[in-house]
């Protein structure tokens, strides 16, 4: 029976799915294959602000104590910083700054986080960071202008409740962090946003304490952020792990977390931004290059709008180098794109999402429907998956059907142009592609360009009848596939003259 | 039962098939669209020579007649003619010049041809027109080196057979301005290439007939150039033609003829160049459009360059205006492309024998197969068409099936990597699209990049076992269908620790 | 004694002086050296729209009457308007549309005029005409959105105060066909901007009569247009005229004219666009590709827009053939830009104007000084020129001063940066360079790249003390010069460790 | 006196001075930055090989031992090996292999060198080493071809002769790393090239026993490499030193070394390759940045290819990271380009190299004359620089006069066409200008673009006439000027009614 989808929005498909994207650290941007992965990204979804680590790390050179005339002297660097976010405003994305890590000359003490090594350890002296928090921001705003970098929200340091990323995994230092930090920033310009505390699954309790701590001390905070992630334990192989998922409606209880926590507090009516979220958490879980990913995050990008006022990525592409740099091309990273931009699945997911209009028609467990400003319908269709046991395969049943019944077009309109775009374990999918290809670690280019010839979804089209105002979808699925249907209702501009039984080989 | 392959090649695929192209008249190649269109072509199929009328035409501004102190005088004006053979270079591309038509002020009457007024009529004065053909020979020669001009093949005129072409269709004038042209181009250097007649089919006698006219003379000629259509009468509609068809192998026939006509004359041993061919002569007629007309097609890519030294698809795009200014985006035209860029089946079939390796391993009625370098095979299969009747729907049997057993790789590897790419009634098929949108005259800009997505062919890949140092293949071609096969032999990199049933959603 | 500029503005600069920019015939826009040489240009000077004539001759392909069924039907071709408009779009830059000339099957004589043959007859049918202007206008608007459309003036036909373009310049034939094309504009959208009557210079009395007419009549009218050039009778010299010019403030007097004329009447309110102007209105006069040129005109940008809406220099490129198609790269074109992108004196002028601030600080007969909203100032210099005698070689006082005392900069800024850019005889000149080239008709590629370098202003830079706010600007300007000064305070960040005598080599 | 120069060339000018160029460590390549400046570097010098540090070193990712079932493994990553010299042929640039530094988990010691930490300490085994350089070679073989590698000189490690790169300096140390190396290398293929020692400056005893070494044992050697640098001392001030100088006469004196003491020896005939060589060897020393730098090195690239095979200018960008990352956009950077693609003078003295002919002649003290196939004669004149006092001011006698009587045209012309390019204290001089804007560590993007309109050469242009088959050349050079004057005898095409007097505001 097919679902009748009302021709009255039920609601609107708010840009929460897009306000941000997550990065690897902040020096891979001055990259060439990064700003080209970018760029693509940029023109097929169009994310509005990226975050990412590393700002204040050695790498970017802002900070740079040296001696002149006996004196201990700072001298600030921002020609990388100015080199990315000059690149980033050219590609229509906007930073969403996070403070952190420690510049080794400030740290006071040398643990570190990464391949990279990031120090993660609180400032020698909190007088020489807040001074290096007001340059940096007052640097920017001087050469972006103040109303730009009034939208960058400004977010202090990175799951400070893990102690890898922050020394013991104090919060009261983190709260002394915080405090310092969000006065810094607000000095420089009382309407910028700030925030945090950035935290990671698994300790909600910091976020009321957090909180408690700001509304205490009337500690400046514009918005509350935190994380999201669903898999188990790593289970190690060489160059990768593999891991247990929780099904993905676990990410949309962990976006509704931060609401419910502050409800009553201070803080309730704060943005909520999931700063970070994937199904793993590792950078090495070939899970994230697999059809099987689009089709479990479909969900969370249909209905994570309602929660949050942001749910970010973690990350667009695969130039990561947390641990280490890769040694083949698919190796379970985060990004939508494998370095050199072969598209994975869960990037179409994103960029069927932005062809997508802006009101709600319907929205279901394997469905969306939504309708534009100029009338196109257009609907994402998915195959639930079950993350608890291997798919079956097709021939006992793998198929899944979606039928829908679709409001479009006008009293005149009389069909209607169907284009679908499909990726599943096939279509679309550059990761099986690579794996017929015997897994080249470094494809040679010609390889390459068959990558990402076979990354690009498969595209069907038809006409389709409009009978009382709608047209009738009935659409397969097969495993893993994520379909988007995109509806028009058609003007007939068929001169009188045209007789398709004219045309030699026609159809009988 | 499928056709064995030898492993050992029959043949070499020359270059005939991609040695030229045809092109709308000389002007048209300052467009903007003309040159978006001749770079995506380069890219995709990659032309040697480009072939097209009114070089001399007044629209090029070459021939321009002044009067100073009481005398007449001629200036040679040659920047559009640079600037078109600047562009043509630059994309890899070199000009097969065609001579004429005649200049109006050194014509003898005023009879033209097309909506552009090619004047078709002999010089006023023979002396003028040689010094005119030198001037130009002459300049190209300056700019461009000997070395880079020698290896362009210079055509006198076109079509002298058909009246609407030349006036009266007289043979003796245009064996006297043969005679004049020729002798003019190799007094400029004597190893430049010249040929004709560029007869158009119909006229077989004149084949002949010029051979024993430059013999009987001692003219120079390098090669012998016709044409070669399969097109009954036009029969009209507003804005365009319906046309019957014969059978594709009449191209391949009238390809033959020179060599047959010839054989035994002076003339015997000359490169034979089919100078123009299609399979409709009309620039109006939908079939150029379809599925069809690339599966019509593909017999002829696949054995023309057994015939002669080339066979010039007549033309790249549908920029053309011989009938006047297009009204409708697709509107019958012979590009390969339409304007703006949406590639018509006959472009991925030209694209597909550009994939295609230089070894003929197995040749029929419906496939092509072919090994390169790299051991690469590739398999071009289509589905005949019938040109006497319509095509019966695929339930009663639409469906056409080829199966080849395939040698490829070593002793060693054990599965090959397989992508298939395929164009019909559906798939890489903007026409059918177009329709479905409506046929929309000038699509919106959202149409036409519908329009381009649409028009990609569909690809799907797949692992196939290689057994015996053979891979069995077993294909279904749907109705007019063409697909292009590419096998490679796999040196699997597969970590031995690669487990699939490890990976979430795996098939069972 | 140098003049003191004072720091309080004495008015703004407006954009009339870019408002709009001529072009050639409407389909040349289809060409790629045309959009090349666009794109340039609106990235050095930007202008806002640009006007030609032939938008509805037989070139572009609009009108295209047939039979079908025994009657006779009109079919409107927009693909290449479209294709042009969505270039223009890109560009940024917007059409000032020009209604005309005749479709030759809808005219009602043969006269034409220009080498590419526009018809200036009336329509047969002055209802099939209003037809013509409401499917053009109308398809704009279903295309581009009433809000882009909106901003396009609409000019009804060209000089129809000239034989040459309106039979008989008859001027009642003229009122009745802006009538009716004001009417029908106004049919698709009441707020689209209609005007006229595009006059030539020397026909005042037409602007008086016409403003009568429409107030009579009640017939819409958005604005009023000219246009104005300075002129003597063509002196012929095969393929190029000489001609003497009045003075450039005779352009100025032509500009104020409307308004002056107007003066009273119902139509006194309304913006005044002088929708050509140029000194020779002949395109094959050499004084167009003259440094001679740029100082002529330097003081009509500095002062124009106080008199007028726009002024739109005629044209912006020498891609133009209303005379034929040029035989020599520079051959006295009105363009800005020749063919294939070499840049004239003129054309820096403009790009000299686009990068001056928008409050003027002072203007006077060989300078305009203003300042933007960062405080940099810029000085716009030029020697002034007569246009009655040659000029006096150097030796005998050829260099022009000028002295300005100008405040920049605050109490706290001791020095600014000055950096000139400079054309002249030599500087900026590519037309004297081409000259000592020998005057190559075509030249090669490598004398293109020589043109194209010897075509950009040479640049000097110095460091100005500020003193009491303000720097002293001493200039010394060679024959028919022009050149821009910028100024911009500066804020020193040089390090106290700096000592410039620890250089090697350093001045002593 | 002029010097009267011969019209049959002395010698040729070889591609010595650009077979290679120097570049930051290996992973820098990755950047947009870097890739954009090698692509301008690559339009307007065209250097032929590149060479840099670090291709073995952690951050590219090459070396990376595992464990897997109880045993160490080691896996190869190639990504970013592929990535850059992808690049690297696509901007027609080719690999000069240095092998080193030491990957960390196969280092025997944790001495690093640099910011970035390579580690300099031999190989904990030797037989894994050697397995390293087969596995990259080979690997670069398979991806680019025998043919291609083959033309990429390998060179073992970088100067180990110093403490700093080669832990204690040890030479038997570098003889058995070499030996194992080379050997390595040659079990690939052995036609690739291999050579050695790369050693600095001031220790010329190394080539010696390198060379007694290699004879004893038989070890492969194909070329042999040294460094050459004139500077003394580094005075340091905040990110910042000064030195003193050698005239540069001293590195024409460090290119002969090799082949003076190989003389005699078996590796007297091989090639010898100036593997480095600047002025100063410090990344921080603001010489580089000035045009003082250009004159000073104008005799070095005018004869080093007397003396050698290659000599290759360290570096060719700015992007380094030797000593940390930059906090000041100018900071004494060996590049010939800033980061963001400023260009330093010397970046123009190798431009002007670039577009000289490859018949020398003449050459002096202060001039270079050559001549191309084309007969264009290219003079490079530089104003000879004094390294032991400062300049004297020019009143007081700073400009320098070069007087050449120069053989041009033939018998038939009379004039020619002189352009001439300017580099000086003030012409082409971005750091100057840089130094009059207050020295901003980095520049907003309106200061990058006055920059990069300053960074280019003023340039002019004057006929000159042709008397006797010369014309005469009277140049007077400013403080640190390079002049490139190019001069091509005139082909006059200016028709007979040409006449300037005619012409509005003509010089009488």
């Amino acid at each position: 029976m097919a679902i009748v989808v009302s021709d009255r929005p039920s609601g609107r498909l708010t840009e929460a799915w897009r306000f941000c994207v997550g990065t690897g650290r902040f020096e891979l941007a001055l990259r060439r294959d990064y700003q080209d992965s970018l760029a693509l990204i940029q023109r097929d979804i169009g994310f509005r602000h990226i975050r990412g680590h590393g700002l204040l790390s050695d790498g970017v050179g802002i900070y740079q104590p040296y001696e002149y005339r006996g004196a201990r002297q700072v001298r600030y660097g921002f020609g990388y910083v100015d080199q990315v976010v000059d690149a980033y405003l050219e590609l229509g994305i906007r930073p969403f700054l996070e403070l952190g890590f420690m510049p080794s000359a400030l740290a006071s003490g040398d643990q570190t986080v990464f391949w990279w090594q990031g120090n993660v350890t609180p400032p020698r002296s909190f007088a020489e960071w807040a001074e290096l928090v007001r340059a940096t921001v007052g640097h920017l705003v001087d050469r972006y202008g103040l109303d730009e970098v009034r939208t960058w929200p400004i977010e202090v340091w990175n799951e400070p409740n893990l102690k890898e990323f922050w020394r013991d995994a104090d919060p009261e230092a983190y709260h002394h962090l915080y405090e310092v930090t969000a006065h810094a920033v607000k000095e420089v310009d009382a309407a910028l946003q700030v925030g945090g505390p950035a935290i990671s699954p698994g300790s909600d309790e910091w976020l009321v304490r957090f909180a408690e701590f700001v509304t205490d001390r009337s500690v400046p905070v514009d918005f509350v952020s935190r994380h999201a992630y669903t898999s188990g334990p790593a289970q190690h192989v060489p160059f990768g792990v593999h891991q247990t998922l929780q099904p993905a409606g676990h990410l949309l209880e962990q976006f509704a977390q931060p609401r419910q926590a502050l409800a009553g507090s201070a803080l309730a009516g704060l943005p909520v931004h999931i700063t970070e979220f994937n199904s793993s958490y590792r950078p090495d879980n070939p899970i994230h290059d697999t059809a099987f990913h689009a089709a479990y995050l479909a969900p969370v990008l249909a209905h994570g709008g309602d929660l949050v006022d942001s749910f970010s990525y973690w990350t667009f592409s695969d130039m990561f180098e947390e641990v280490g740099v890769p040694t083949s091309l698919f190796h379970g990273g985060f990004g939508l794109l494998t370095h050199r931009q072969v598209k994975k699945p869960t990037y179409h997911l994103y960029a069927f999402l932005a062809r997508m209009g802006d009101e709600i028609l319907a929205r279901g467990d394997d469905h969306l429907v939504t309708r534009d400003a100029g009338g196109r319908v257009s609907v994402l269709a998915w195959a639930p998956v079950d993350v608890t046991q291997p798919y079956p395969s097709p021939a006992s049943g793998g198929a899944h059907r979606v039928q829908l019944s679709i409001p479009v077009g006008t009293a005149q309109t009389t069909s209607a142009a169907m284009v679908r775009s499909t990726v599943n374990e096939e279509a679309g999918n550059a990761w099986t592609a690579w794996a017929e290809l015997g897994r080249p670690r470094s494809p040679r280019p010609a390889q390459l360009d068959t990558l990402r010839e076979l990354a690009e979804p498969v595209r069907g089209h038809r006409s389709l009848p409009i009978v009382g105002g709608r047209v009738e979808l009935d659409l397969t699925l097969s495993r893993h596939e994520v379909s988007l249907v995109e509806i028009t209702a058609v003007a007939d501009e068929t001169p009188p003259w045209w007789d398709e039984s004219r045309l030699l080989g026609h159809e009988r």
